[in-house]
């Protein structure tokens, strides 16, 4: 049986500013620092251990990396930073305020661009500032693989290759592997290995900070999942980040 | 040409209680984490960019990083972790408080095991719990290339294989390369490439946290090197380190 677990970087900036994120570079915010500490001591106390860490290359999920590591005392092991598994890419909307963007497109549009499984927010003009192509940590990736706007069902189809070409032989070969990600990368890991259809995935809400254990068989297929720690505290941070899109 | 940055880790707890550390896994003080973010920021003002860092398996030094990526904003370049980094190992020593150990064998004997090229220091028992053996960052290294102590001469011969075989071929691929390590995987860097004398490189002292630059030919063969950061200070945390080894 193999372990893997995903932890969602902790509160970010522009989570706390209700703002779309996306590939903006934005970083934790002390609530979120603690989130992610936290989150390595649950580990730590819960017995776990990991040989090889992934994560994406944004530092949200970096930093809230660094945090278990360095509470569970595992600054040592390799680190993979994938692009793959960044955030969404909001397209256009990246930096707007989600309240805002609610009461001028509405609510349901707003909850159509962000959980709708195949329509993806307005496109980034490919001349926009806020476009990928000039940053060094995207040199090596083609540029037409570097999205302008994606919808989850994008964001599933650059996730699954690596976990098909590095994370699926990393966990057979027998590593214990984490991941630390974001909302809608977990979401296209968790839709794959739980087998979750389109339309339900959508209204699955993954709380920041808070690790994911999958039980994996010898194909690697979940024999069961759980998150670690209090009920209560787990039910509160999954809420919080559905009432994310609503006007208010 | 290409260049190279080497950075030694920042104060930790056991230079502060100037005691032998080697393998011990020790962590920064807060004037060491001080010492890294300020050494990131030299770097990044003076334009500076890394493509890949290397470091040992030991926390000072890989905290070290860290910081300076966190103040260059490069927190997502790949990492190398290799224990061919780590510090000398200090044998019988480690733990052990510098002082002390000079009042009762003699400042000579220290110096002599802190500073000869080829003299170790009292190797450690097999059994003894300082050992590395049961640690699981050691576990795929063989175990008759785990030191129990080594003298300088030992610490270059565990270095260039990393050297060689990892460090200048992606220095000839052109990435521009830091590594954040200890005062002796430095030095045994720095007589490889200024081809000190094995009586001489004994004398030479890295100071903590000031970034070392080494601008080398097609052939990595240097043609300057020099700190980063103000002379004073630069002087001040040599003389520094070339005082630790005394009875007071």
């Amino acid at each position: 049986m193999y372990k893997l677990v995903l932890i969602r970087h902790g509160e970010s900036t522009w989570n706390q500013e209700n703002r779309f994120t996306g590939w903006v570079d934005v970083d934790l915010t002390e609530k979120g620092a603690t989130e992610a500490r936290q989150a390595g001591r649950l580990l730590a106390e819960a017995g776990f251990a990991f040989d090889i860490a992934y994560t994406s290359v944004l530092k949200r999920a970096i930093r809230t990396l660094w945090h278990v590591q360095d509470e569970m005392d595992l600054m040592w092991i390799p680190v993979v930073h994938s692009w793959r598994l960044n955030e969404r890419h909001y397209g256009a909307l990246a930096g707007l305020n989600k309240a805002e963007t609610a009461k001028k497109y509405g609510d349901e549009q707003v909850l159509v661009w962000r959980r709708s499984y195949d329509t993806p927010p307005p496109a980034l003009d490919p001349d926009d500032e806020r476009t990928s192509f000039a940053d060094p940590r995207y040199a090596r990736v083609p540029r037409e693989q570097l999205p302008l706007t994606e919808c989850l069902k994008d964001t599933v189809a650059r996730v699954m290759p690596l976990w098909n070409e590095s994370i699926a032989p990393a966990l057979k070969s027998g590593k214990r592997l984490v991941i630390a990600a974001h909302g809608n990368s977990i979401r296209a890991l968790v839709k794959y290995l739980d087998d979750i259809p389109d339309s339900e995935i959508v209204g699955l809400n993954i709380p920041n900070g808070i690790p994911l254990v999958y039980e994996l068989d010898a194909n690697l297929k979940p024999l069961k999942h759980y998150y670690l720690g209090d009920a209560d505290a787990i039910a509160q941070a999954q809420a919080a980040v559905a009432n994310q899109g609503k006007a208010k």
